[in-house]
């Protein structure tokens, strides 16, 4: 008899029938019938089980234990005369012997019911995180999020990837976000930071001759919180390997992640490999989003030359996209609905006309086109029934907001979203540099630290004036599921030498390149092998494979948006020694 | 071509001759023989490949690349004409047509021979980590590692067990060493600390409904290094079972461990279950330790009553312990040196007689022991030959020295110790309370959050003068193995009664239990599943099975004992700005 029992209250069924059986849990529920009959629920881990208190001292028992103490039952398994097909141990109940409490609950009231406990206002719910978790719905996406974990670390493992842990308490980084700090206390005036991400160790371990790393790795931001962000502390997938080029990380990951998807998931289909790729160029132009849903079937055309003189101010001058619906039999209402969502969200405001059942354009801005009709829809190649939703500004605005169109319109209108799936796609050739806004000169446009498509070729060609800088791409790339970026990913520039060019020509130099991250670009004067990798985020991937919308349904003890862990009652005040042994003092802000 | 490469350096064998393949690596060596015959060694993460080069051109091409810079060779695998049995690919060598640089070591000198780093001072290892990790012997403790991570996870999983990850930025505990402060920038003068333990988390999993958790859970405490602790963090396989007992624990771990201990080991031979248990008092008899090492064959008599009154000044009112050492041969400078070193380590003079080869007490306390022989070879069953050696004082020190010849004599007389395995135990049945030395009054022993044996009733027993309060034990248990404890666990305390009754009896109460953790507390009063625990140490199993004496050879990216990452700087300073967003101050300790 292991912990206690002979059984799970999730185990017993019509075969065991006769049998004399102990069981633990949480008293659930007691429904009395009368003085000499009374039906418990038993709740533990694995599920429940009904308890049939048929004497009278039985049901005086149970009914003086407060609803979720601890008790354990031991008792005779009987065939239920009402089975409940929807339990799976729905066809017994136990006839209880022995019924002892092992850990009294001292409240009679809870603070919220325990399988309702999703209603219940979220400070309650974190305050009082032990009793939530009680509630199946919210302890199953805990498990949901453990058995992706412990899935991925399986397949990476499988797939020849050493899980190396790298440490929490490290330096601070002058790059990314803000950084976590801990006094050092035998350093008075110094500090260690944890980790935004293992970036420089992952990178330092290629470096040593590690060959395929990975670790489900704990990253630390200060930065406040969002709806799929928590604030302190998350999770990424974070993998490297040594020699690679970008096809090597995709190969992995699309064999890694469908399988883990489509099984996890609460749809049961994802794409197989190989996962499209999308130049960065092409994914703005096509789907106005750098993070495409490729499970709607709507896409942007741009409508610039056809449309941008005819008439219409808002047109006047600028670049125009068009997002073509189908067979669309929408209000006016939902129109304008739709619409008025796409302009809150995207900060542009979008236009339409559609043509009617037999062909003609009407609606939105419908005299503006009809003068044009032939050539509208033949570049747009229209049929009856078509909505044509529009938008205009300067090129990355309109983009903008015909993406936020396709997004938007994709989920509304029926027929046009396959929704029941994971659609992973990989979006590549970002560019490596843009022309800065306010410096109006070369700026780094994402990662300074990726390696240039093309290596110190191309930026002695660019140096040289043979080639538009702007036109190089970099070798990094960003995985995204249903319109969702999971990660970006890069080949790292593992070379000095190249790493100094690319500083040179955004007007910096080795020493700015030292000073971001010294300890890396040491290691690489000593022989670096060529390396790439990427880290999804953890946190986001069981978010989508729950299908939650809040991050703290799938954190075990999360935060609140105030970074507070109202059960902890952490943060919280510490005594003056703690703060002198490490050489600080607290500076209350002034009101 | 995977990773740039068709084949690694560790993996081409005689069936491969005269394939065309590409490897990449380090250059690890070059041995010119002359301007047109050179040998190359390239090494990676699986191993070395000898490349020879056989022109003029390749011979020049390879001298001017520096030692470590990573390269890339195509070729064709030959047969080699001298073998290399010691070499996985030691039957062939490749013969290159193109190499190429793929990341320039830009030093002639390193600042050690790379296969001999752990030669080399410790600083400097430590701040070239990248250096020393490429020394296969340093790789190899850190792949031990995470396979034995690995192999943990997987055996706890086969068993049920679901790994949680706990937060890291949490509240600070009054309890234990010395907590990491993280200043919490929104909220002024409140500090997150970082978790010694995932103690309270695992416990509030339990009250939550969780019925077998484990983690390999990152913990931190500020306390200064030791051999065999890291300063910072460390892990430890953390492990909780609902409704469970002592022998529930026991059972998983005698499961999980030995299995791993003899694979993972050098010594392939581990204890079976079920591993010996020893209560508390009956250890610090045989042994003379609470942590014995069970591959020794010798153990602790008490000889008072035989040798108290001999007429020998030290024994003279004392508690006197001898250990027998059978077929003993050593000299006298052997025995001087020995007892010279127990000495030290224990804090207590040892003594020694012996008997020779005719039976005759001769050497060291002879003349006191001489004039009581028979009476004392009779109580000790002594044997020609036989080596006593022999501590006294009050009980706890007699014990200890004693302990301290049984580890040492066993260590270094043939004979007496069977190595080469891993012989784990328990000890049991440790006492709830001891009069405490300075108070003279009841205090708690070890942990108070234990379950008392015999739960309630023996604490109401003790109140009412019915039994000894220092006779009560408490369902708390350690693990040892060779000698060293890996973790103390418990049948935890989750009943706050019986906490409230464990703390009255040494003149504390409920406001005092609240005052520890009152999340814990506040959540068992909602009901908890009797639990318990255990949390073997991670870093102390590595070193036992990779046989290392310091903890920073199995760990990847170690701080030194003055608790800095010199390779990566930390701790550091920090700016102005970081530490007014953190609401702070630092104050420089006055020299």
């Amino acid at each position: 008899m292991t912990q206690n029992r002979t059984h799970t209250c999730g185990e017993l069924r019509l075969s065991d029938a006769g049998k004399a059986v102990k069981i633990c849990g949480w008293l659930e529920n007691l429904r009395e019938v009368g003085s000499e009959l009374a039906f418990a629920v038993v709740r533990d881990f694995y599920g429940t089980t009904q308890v049939v208190a048929e004497t009278a001292d039985m049901v005086a028992l149970l009914k003086s234990i407060n609803k979720e103490s601890t008790i354990s039952v031991e008792g005779t398994v009987r065939e239920r005369d009402s089975k409940n097909p929807k339990l799976p141990t729905g066809d017994i109940e136990v006839v209880p012997s022995k019924i002892e409490v092992l850990g009294r609950c001292q409240h009679n009231e809870l603070p919220f019911p325990i399988n309702r406990s999703r209603e219940a206002d979220e400070a309650t719910r974190l305050k009082y995180r032990y009793l939530d978790l009680r509630n199946p719905e919210v302890k199953n996406n805990i498990i949901l999020r453990c058995s992706v974990v412990a899935a991925l670390r399986q397949a990476m493992t499988e797939h020849g990837f050493l899980e190396i842990t790298t440490p929490i308490l490290t330096a601070s980084s002058p790059e990314g976000a803000r950084d976590y700090l801990v006094p050092a206390r035998n350093h008075p005036g110094k500090f260690y930071a944890l980790p935004q991400a293992p970036q420089q160790f992952k990178q330092l371990l290629m470096t040593s001759g590690f060959d395929r790393y990975f670790q489900i790795a704990p990253c630390f931001r200060d930065e406040d919180a969002r709806a799929d962000r928590s604030p302190g502390e998350f999770y990424q997938l974070d993998m490297e390997m040594a020699f690679a080029s970008q096809d090597d990380v995709f190969a992995v990951l699309e064999d890694v992640l469908p399988p883990i998807f489509a099984k996890y998931g609460k749809y049961d289909r994802a794409s197989g490999a190989p996962f499209m790729r999308i130049p960065y160029t092409e994914a703005m132009e096509k789907y106005g989003s750098d993070k495409p849903d490729l499970r709607i079937d709507l896409t942007v055309q741009d409508v610039t030359s056809v449309l941008g003189a005819c008439g219409f101010g808002p047109f006047e001058g600028n670049v125009v996209k068009a997002v073509v619906v189908s067979d669309f039999h929408e209000t006016r209402k939902f129109i304008d609905k739709t619409l008025a969502d796409v302009e809150v969200v995207s900060g542009g405001k979008p236009y339409w006309f559609r043509l009617d059942e037999n062909g003609e354009i009407v609606g939105g801005i419908a005299k503006f086109v009809n003068p044009i009709k032939e050539q509208v829809i033949s570049a747009l190649n229209l049929k009856p029934n078509d909505f044509v939703a529009l938008s205009a500004g300067k090129l990355g605005a309109a983009q903008k907001t015909a993406g936020v169109l396709v997004k938007t319109l994709g989920a509304a209108v029926p027929g046009h979203m396959d929704k029941e799936q994971y659609a992973f796609c990989w979006i590549v050739d970002f560019p490596m540099y843009e022309i800065g806004e306010e410096s109006g000169e070369l700026e780094f446009c994402h990662n300074p630290f990726s390696m240039p498509s093309g290596g110190l070729e191309v930026l002695l060609k660019a140096e040289r004036g043979e080639i538009d800088p702007l036109s190089i791409t970099a070798d990094q790339y960003d995985l995204v599921c249903n319109g969702v970026e999971l990660s970006s990913g890069a080949v790292r520039n593992h070379d000095p030498e190249i790493m100094i060019k690319a500083f040179e020509m955004v007007r910096l130099g080795e020493e700015d390149v030292k000073a971001k991250f010294p300890a890396m670009y040491n290691a690489f004067t000593y022989g670096a092998p060529p390396h790439a990798g990427i880290a999804p985020g953890v946190d986001r991937m069981v978010m989508l494979l729950a299908g939650e919308d809040s991050i703290r349904e799938i954190i075990p003890f999360p935060m609140n948006k105030n970074a507070q862990d109202m059960m902890m009652s952490a943060p919280s005040e510490v005594t003056q020694k703690q703060l002198d042994e490490l050489h600080i003092a607290i500076v209350k802000p002034e009101d």
